[in-house]
This record gives C-alpha cells, sequence and structure tokens, in this order.
C-alpha cells in the first residue's frame, strides 16, 4: 500500500505553472494504518490525474480531477438510454408493480462516452491517470453467468424482468423483506440489530429471494448475484470483487463474522441453501483497495491505459465522506439529492434502531461506518412542482428568468417559522430512518383557506430538515455523537434557504461540498488511493477533499420556534409511525382493493 | 289562512295556451293543518305570480315565478356596490382582523333595481304579484334607530364600523363567543342544548355585545338590533317583525320559553341587561305569516302596487326546503355553496350535540327544524384551484372550453373509489358540526410521489361527502331520522360527478333541487303563502318546488369501499377534534408568535 514520492507529474501540455507540492514518506502510526507525512517540493512538470465514474440513478459522470490538487479537470455525461425500466422490459414485457430496472450495457455505454470525452476535453493523456475508482447506487443488483455476463443478454432470458439489473428503488421485494425480518426475528439473529433491527426490501437478499422464487431458472442459472458497482469494476479489470462497502450495509456481511449462516438463508427458502458458496461465492475486498488493472479490451472501448489500476467498487453517498475532507469521527455527511444518505464514522460499533446499517471499514478503514436516509427530500420539491404548482407561479418563475425551485424558495424566504400553521411528516417515499417502513406516506397538517403554495412548499423542507433532526437525535442518544453537520448535494449547492432552515432546525453549522459532483469526486479519491496517490483515503480526503467557504449557522430565534415545531412533528411520527394508528398502511390495503 | 280557488288567473299577454289547473277545496285533516284537495279545472286567462327576493353574500337577485306552476318568469341580479367589507369602510376606516360588514343601502338598491326589471322582463302586472317573500343571509344584523334608520346612515356614526351590518361571516366577535358559551356552561343554561352545546361567533349576541363593548354610544342609541332580514321587510311594508327562524336559530328565542333570561345576559354584561324588552322588542312571527303589505313609498320605488303582501322575513338556506318540494320529517336538504347547510325537519324536539340549532316552526310550521352546518365546501375546491392547480391543468381545461371545476370532476371520475389512498379532514375553515370549532384546520393523509392532482381534488370532495355523513349519522344516532338526502346550490347543480360520490358515501339516494336559484324560488313560495296562494307552506311545496328528473343513486360496490374509507375519516376525526392531539390548536398558536 505504501507508495511514497507520489503526484511528482505535471500536465506539461497545459503549461500549469510549478507550485509548491507535497512529498509524502511513509510512517506507521498507532492506529496500525500507514500514514504520510508531508514535505514542501517543487513540483514536477507531470501532474497525475484520478478519474472517478459515478453511476447515478439515470445517467453516468466521469470525472477527471487532479490527484495532487483535488482540481476538477473535466467532466462527462451519459444518460442511460433505458433509464429507469419501470413498466415494461425493452421487448413491451410489462413489468408488476413498484418493480424497477436497468439495462446493464447502459453501464457500458458510461464508460464508452464518458472516458474518451474527459480524456479529450482535458488534454490528459491515457497514461497520466494514477487510478480509478467507480462508484454506484446501491444495492442495485444483477445475476451473471460465470464469464460475468448479466443473463438478461442471454436470448432466453431477455424477456425474463429478474434477469434484469434491479435497481436500488426496485420495491418489489417487500413481502420477501418482510418474511426475511420476521424469520430474522424468530431465530433471535443477532446481525440484524446492525441494521436497525430491519432490512429493508431494497437489498441484496429480498431482491435475490425474489429472483428464486419467480423465475427459479434464472436463479440456477446465475453463477453469481452481485451489485452494479462490483460488475462495472470486473467489467474494466477482468477480476470479480466484491466491496466491503456493499456487502456490510446491503448484503449482512461483517468484517469478522462474515455473511448471517447457511441455516438462515435455508430457513427463507430450502432452495436457498448453499448461496453463500455459490451465488455469493467472492472474498470480500476493503475499500480504497485496487480491484486489478484495466484491460486490454476495455483500454479499447474507453481510450484508458491497458494496466491502470482501478478501485474496488464504492457507493454513491459513501465516497462522498472523504470528498468533503471529512477525516473523522462525530461529523456527518447527508448527501440531499432525490434522497438524503447520512454517513457518520464512529470509534465504536453500536446498535442504533432504525438506521440503514453500522459496518465496520465500511466507509473509510478504521472506523465504524453509520449509515442512515431518508428516502424523499429532492423528490418531495419535485413531487410539489409537478403537482402543486399554480399555473400562475410557473408563468412569475418564466419571467424572472427563475430556476422555478430558485423563485419558490425565494418565495417562501418571506416567511417566518410557524407562520403558516402547517407541519409535514416527510413520508410520501416511506420513512427510512428511524421507521424503517416503506409503507408510510405523507402527511399535511394546519391546512387553512389562507394557506400558500409557497407555505406548503417550505412546510415539506422542514418535513425533511425535521427527518433529519430525528436521525441525529437516534444517533446521539444510541452513542455515537454528532457533532458536526456536512452536506453535499445539489439541493445544498443550489438551495441557501433549505440550509439555514435546516442548520436552524438541527441547531448545528452545517458545511457545503466545494464539489457539485462529490460523488464523482470521492470515487475519483478512492482511485487515487487505489493506484498509490495516497497511503490512505484519510490522508487523500484532506488533500482532494473539498468545502465551500460559506457555514450556515442557527438562527437562535429561529431554531426556538422550530424546537416547538419538531415537538409537534414527533408526536405525529410516534403516532402514525409507531403502530397507535396503522391509517396510512389501511390506506394502502384499500388501494389494492 | 284558507283560501281555495287560488290561482286562477293567466297570463292573457303571453298568451299562454289553456291548460289543466287545479282548484283546491279546504279540508282538515289529522294531524292538524289544513290541506286542500285538488280537483283538475280548466286555468283562467290570469296568472299569479309571486315574488322572491333573495339577499345573497355579494348580490341580491329577484325571481319572479309562477305561484300556480313554479314556473320560473323572469329573474335579475344586482351586485352589491360596498360588496364585503373587509379591509374599510366607505370613508377609508380601517377595520380589524376577521371583520366582515356590509352597507344597508346596497339592499333597498337590489330592490330598486331588479324588481322594475323582471317586471320588465316577464311583462308581468305589478298587480298580477299575489305576494313577497324575502330571504337572506343569517346572521346578518345592524343596529337602526325607531324609526328603522340604520346607524350608519346617521352622519355621527358613519365612520363607526359598529354601526353598519354585521355580515353572517364577520367572526371578530369570537372572543364574545367564547365567553358567552362558557358562562352559559357555568350557569348550567338548558338552551344551549338545543344548539349542540355552543353558540357561534356568527350569531345575534356575540355580535351585538361586541357592539356594546365597543361602542357603547352605538348600543346606546340603537332602539332594535334586528337581522337584514327583517329590516329589509320592515322597509318593505312598514312594519317591523321578526321571524321565527333567525330568532330562533340566530337568537337563542323558543317558541314556548323565549330567549334566554334577562339574568343571563346581565350575567355576560351588566350592561346588558334589559336587552330584550330594549333592542330586541319586537314580537316573533311564524314563517309563512304575512308580515304587512308594500307601502306606498316603496311601490315608488319598485313599481310594485302598494298593498300587496310580503311575508316575514326568512333565511336563504332555510327558504329553500320547499323549494325542492319537501314537505315533512326524515327528509335532509343540503344547500351547497361555499359552505353547506343542511336543514332537517322532525316531530320531536331532540337534543342533538354539535347541530346549529333546532327551532319549532324554524324551517316549517308544525316541525322541529333541524339545522348543521359544514364551514367549507366550495369554498375548499376553490382553495384547491387557486393554490394547487398545476399550469398545464389549466391550460388543459382552457383549451377544451371547459369549466376547470368540470375539468377537474371529469378527471377524478376516472379514479375509483380508494384508488388514490388518500383521506382528507374537511376542516381548512374549522368544523361547523358536530365538533362546531373553529380553531380546527385541515388535513391531508395518505401523500405519496405518486399523488396526482386530481386525486387530492377527489380526497377534498370525499372529505366534504364524510362530513355530511358524520351529520347525518349524529342525527340519526339522537333519533332524528334522516331517510332521504335533497341537494340544492352551485355545486349540485354543475357536479354530477361530485353528488355521485356523495351518494356512494351517505348510502342514500340523492335527489336535486330543479331550480338553479332556490333559495329566491323559496322566498317566493313564503311569499305566495302570505298572499293567501296556498293555505300552507307544504301545500305550495309540493306544487311550486322543484325536482331534477335525475336521482343519484349508491353504487353499493363503491359504498363498501367508502365504509373502510370512512371508519378512517372517523378515527381521524376523533383524534383530532375531540383533544386526543390538539396539534391544530397549538400550530395555530404558534402561528400567532
Amino acid at each position: 500500500m505504501c507508495s511514497p514520492n507520489q503526484g511528482q507529474r505535471a500536465d506539461a501540455r497545459k503549461g500549469v505553472k510549478a507550485h509548491c507540492f507535497f512529498i509524502m514518506v511513509c510512517e506507521p502510526v498507532s492506529n496500525g494504518l500507514i500514514l504520510y507525512k508531508k514535505y514542501g517540493a517543487e513540483k514536477k512538470e507531470m501532474s497525475k490525474y484520478a478519474l472517478g465514474i459515478d453511476y447515478g440513478t439515470l445517467s453516468g459522470r466521469a470525472l477527471l480531477v487532479n490527484a495532487e490538487t483535488g482540481d476538477e479537470a473535466a467532466a462527462s455525461v451519459f444518460d442511460y438510454p433505458h433509464a429507469v425500466m419501470d413498466e415494461t422490459l425493452p421487448d413491451g414485457t410489462k413489468l408488476g408493480f413498484d418493480w424497477a430496472l436497468q439495462h446493464p450495457q447502459d453501464y457500458i455505454d458510461v464508460l464508452a462516452h464518458t472516458v474518451p470525452d474527459v480524456l479529450q476535453k482535458s488534454g490528459a493523456a491515457a497514461e497520466e491517470i494514477v487510478g480509478i475508482g467507480v462508484d454506484f447506487t446501491a444495492c442495485t443488483v444483477l445475476p451473471v453467468t460465470e464469464d460475468g455476463t448479466p443473463l438478461c443478454f442471454l436470448k432466453q432470458y431477455s424477456s425474463d424482468p429478474n434477469a434484469y439489473v434491479k435497481l436500488w428503488k426496485h420495491h418489489a421485494a417487500q413481502d420477501k423483506a418482510t418474511a426475511l425480518n420476521a424469520i430474522a426475528e424468530k431465530r433471535g439473529e443477532q446481525w440484524i440489530k446492525r441494521y436497525g433491527g430491519k432490512i429493508s426490501s431494497e437489498w441484496l437478499f429480498p431482491k435475490v429471494w425474489q429472483v428464486l422464487d419467480e423465475s427459479p431458472e434464472v436463479y440456477a442459472d446465475m453463477a453469481y448475484f452481485l451489485e452494479a458497482a462490483d460488475w462495472v469494476v470486473w467489467q474494466l479489470c477482468g477480476v470479480q470483487t466484491r466491496n466491503s462497502c456493499t456487502a456490510g450495509y446491503k448484503a449482512m456481511w461483517h468484517k469478522r463474522e462474515g455473511y448471517p449462516s447457511e441455516e438462515f438463508f435455508a430457513a427463507l427458502d430450502p432452495r436457498m441453501k448453499g448461496i453463500l458458496n455459490g451465488k455469493l461465492n467472492c472474498a470480500v475486498s476493503p475499500l480504497g483497495a485496487k480491484a486489478g488493472e484495466v484491460t486490454e479490451a476495455m483500454a479499447k472501448i474507453t481510450g484508458l491505459k491497458a494496466g491502470t489500476p482501478v478501485a474496488v467498487g464504492n457507493v454513491d453517498a459513501h465516497v462522498c465522506v472523504p470528498a468533503v475532507k471529512i477525516d473523522g469521527p462525530g461529523k456527518m455527511l447527508a448527501i440531499m439529492g432525490t434522497s438524503t444518505c447520512h454517513m457518520l464514522l464512529g470509534t465504536d460499533e453500536k446498535a442504533v434502531p432504525g438506521i440503514c446499517g453500522c459496518v465496520e471499514d465500511g466507509i473509510m478503514p478504521g472506523f465504524f461506518g453509520y449509515e442512515a436516509g431518508q428516502s424523499c427530500v429532492g423528490d418531495h420539491f419535485a413531487w410539489f412542482v409537478e403537482n402543486c404548482l399554480p399555473g400562475g407561479y410557473e408563468k412569475e418563475a418564466k419571467s424572472s428568468g427563475k430556476d422555478i425551485h430558485v423563485y419558490l424558495q425565494e418565495k417562501m424566504a418571506c416567511l417566518k417559522p410557524g407562520e403558516s400553521g402547517l407541519v409535514a411528516l416527510d413520508w410520501w417515499n416511506g420513512n427510512r430512518s428511524v421507521l424503517v417502513d416503506v409503507d408510510l406516506t405523507g402527511l399535511l397538517i394546519g391546512l387553512t383557506l389562507q394557506t400558500r403554495p409557497e407555505e406548503i412548499y417550505r412546510a415539506l423542507v422542514e418535513a425533511t430538515a425535521f427527518g433529519t433532526r430525528k436521525i441525529i437525535e437516534n444517533f446521539e442518544k444510541n452513542g455515537v455523537p454528532v457533532e458536526e453537520f456536512y452536506a453535499a448535494g445539489g439541493i445544498p449547492d443550489k438551495g441557501p434557504i433549505v440550509m439555514q432552515i435546516y442548520a436552524d432546525i438541527i441547531k448545528k453549522p452545517i458545511r457545503i461540498s466545494g464539489s457539485a459532483q462529490g460523488p464523482a469526486l470521492g470515487a475519483a479519491i478512492f482511485g487515487a488511493v487505489a493506484g498509490g496517490a495516497y497511503p490512505d483515503v484519510m490522508a487523500a480526503a484532506r488533500t482532494m477533499g473539498k468545502l465551500k467557504d460559506v457555514v450556515f449557522t442557527p438562527n437562535m430565534e429561529n431554531a426556538a420556534v422550530y424546537d416547538k415545531l419538531y415537538r409537534e412533528y414527533e408526536i405525529l411520527h410516534d403516532y402514525f409511525g409507531l403502530g397507535l394508528n396503522d391509517v396510512m398502511k389501511r390506506l394502502k390495503e384499500i388501494k389494492k382493493g
């Protein structure tokens, strides 16, 4: 792992002025990690780049980053031609309720389009790339043959929905998750405590169980069932790996205990016996490790140099942690997009109820990585704009040349906390943390004939912030401190008013990611580490990570009002979320007919 | 009261073809009422007309009706020049929060404009009018001098808001209503049970108490404080009367017990002692009775014939009952406009909690008239259109040339009951019955990212129907049967889809008023009775009342789903409405800051 004297090449073609640079020297430290001391030195002529490839829900993005400075040299985005398949397969085969699939060809197409593009845009040479990192949505999983061919590429399975990639937001395995949780509880399985006491239908085992149940032939014919993150890495370097992040958070793997027992899986379904030594049979690699090197075949497709190091796969949210310079415990990162993921490092393994997971080395080596989440944040605001925005507002925003969210946020900024008399429960897409219940739905209370659209919009924003406060307090109550708050993603980047409301509600200062492309930057950081440019992720984070200058500081007068509103949120949260009134679930039952 | 051989004149000028008509012959029947037997006969040349004058919130309307057939000969509307004054008086004097005033001159202007207009349009001669009825919004009240001059007409009071007409929706006397209810409860006043246990801030005594408290000089100088309905009748015929409807429903008067005791009023405020023999000193007249005859002065202004009989005043909702042919108990009429009033006749006096009132002879002589209400119905749908309607929907409705509500109702008609997964509490404007609580607010539950605007719209419609069902069940539970359901007003007239939803939810067939001008037709019916064209209101109702041919019959498959949704509505209704979680009130407190 130790590679001193990294980063000594600069990009001569770009005529970059020589500037102070660091030569790093190996030195073992007490926690068993290798850290580097830094000595100032003259930068040499050639820069080294790191390449981050970020697979989102609708597109993939390549980001070429200067590994010495974190400066972003070029970016390129490619929309998945098949996007999210939630109604039909390409051949017209109808999908059921709550399905969400993807086509693996799209992922290869991302590489073929974006990598040559960033090389071309930046003028960088392929050999200047020190390492490549890949991050992905998760749990996004697919069945493949022994050589890695997706089963949906086989003619006999091209019309079988279970042969395709099940996207993270595929929710059609809820019955499997429910059964799995019940059996785990009955058997007194201890590992489930690491996941807040409940497994999500989004995760690997409910999804693979659905394949077995609905398409036993696909299950039989697949050699492996793996994360798309690991599959893309396999395609890049020809080596199958499993990353500790998705294995830990999405497949119930533990660094010391491994996966749950074969008996447990046999208890789910006798046919599932042997799954660990079969469909999941691959060692789990730590984050930041090198998975392999770019193959000749992939070099041809992408313009990369064969032999370039490739990091093991990672998850889009998790890679953001070093991208905002987080290098230790107590600092929560919220990645706020359509949904929000909360990342937090801790020094001990605590059983925190209602979180998504606690995985040793799951975010950064040497720490317990805690994850929690909110299922509906940007989606919440987008829903409002799509379904509740009066034509007059739309026109006014257009005529003032403002993005509709900017317009609405400016309008809601004129309101004082509590002025609308509204409170919402932010469960339009269920509740991920701390209730872990996809069957919960949204609520809006306090409506009057005077209620205006911007008041509803603000109530939705506030509700997501109350949800975040609930998550923070839950961590703190269970012995995992949260001292600082960081935010990354489109919402913090473009929504200062939203972030001020968050600061007032959570009563902590908020720092904002300095990159608009946090996951891709994070992936590049892991690529740089895999390529040996840094001794470890913490060191890379401190140099390549970025924060904006702005800090959102709580207004304590507003915070006092929000304390009152939060108490109301909590009462409603518990009443509707803890089974005192299961109306939301009964309405869903009635809806099913 | 008995006037056989009525209605034998036809309108010769209009060349109406002679047709079968009825000669009515007196015959006493068992229930003590005088009914008429009808015998076919040839219609004579001259028709008799009845004139109904309906005073709404923003305009007054005259309707000339053929008293023999109920056919509407001509109508005329006049918008009040001062409309509703809720911000300033005509001279710029600012009004406080929740004020709503009117200018009495507007009421006279209605007569001066609309009566000549209907005579002219119909070609009817003034002497052909058998009688005149007046209905009004209520409780709409004003202070006047001994000769009936409104105090606001006096120069010294033209800038005093308390000298003007307090419109029904003037809510600035809420503190007085609250205090009145507390004192009544403390004193164990029994009469309050007839009003569901609570007096509304909209009614007479809170309003007159506000005058006393804020403008003691207006209170001292007024000879009388009376309903605008009675004031207009006074202006028409020169005789002060008080109608049993407003006296009973809005001024706590009882046929046998009279008003509450002087001691009670003295307990409210010592200065209010003597109010009954002072400001309210006028006998209460039964509905359908003749108040007097058109004066020479008013004949000049209106073109009416001096001496034409004028009925005692009445309330816009209450006069609609005979206008839809209701002639006895068990038949509930809902007048559905911005809000909904429910009218029901019963044979006994029952203490029904949470209703607006039970008044003997308050709707039709011989019965106990029950009234209940919902504060937010058409207003609910209008709020949605104003605040939640996406621009795309607005455009689509426009390009298809459809009224926006017709468009939305067509869209929501494509949904099945329960399909949206939504339930709302229809309390955007508080709850009038059966909770009688203006501080309750609206709730919407079951929202998801898939929720569409038409689903929300439908949920609001359903919520108002659930509210109606609650009112019906409350009557039934307390011994006042509801067997049939009638609806009048703009919503039933134009919203067949809304009415089908109502039928499915209340599980009763719904009949619809045959007149788009139910109150004016109802006023004309009372005018015809006062003029002697019919022996009583029931007989006039059967002949002059009108129903559409259509009947909305419950679809029992839908009703079964709605039974389930209604159970959820009830749980939420009780949880938020009965004090288990007073979040709505606390949010209002926070809002006040």
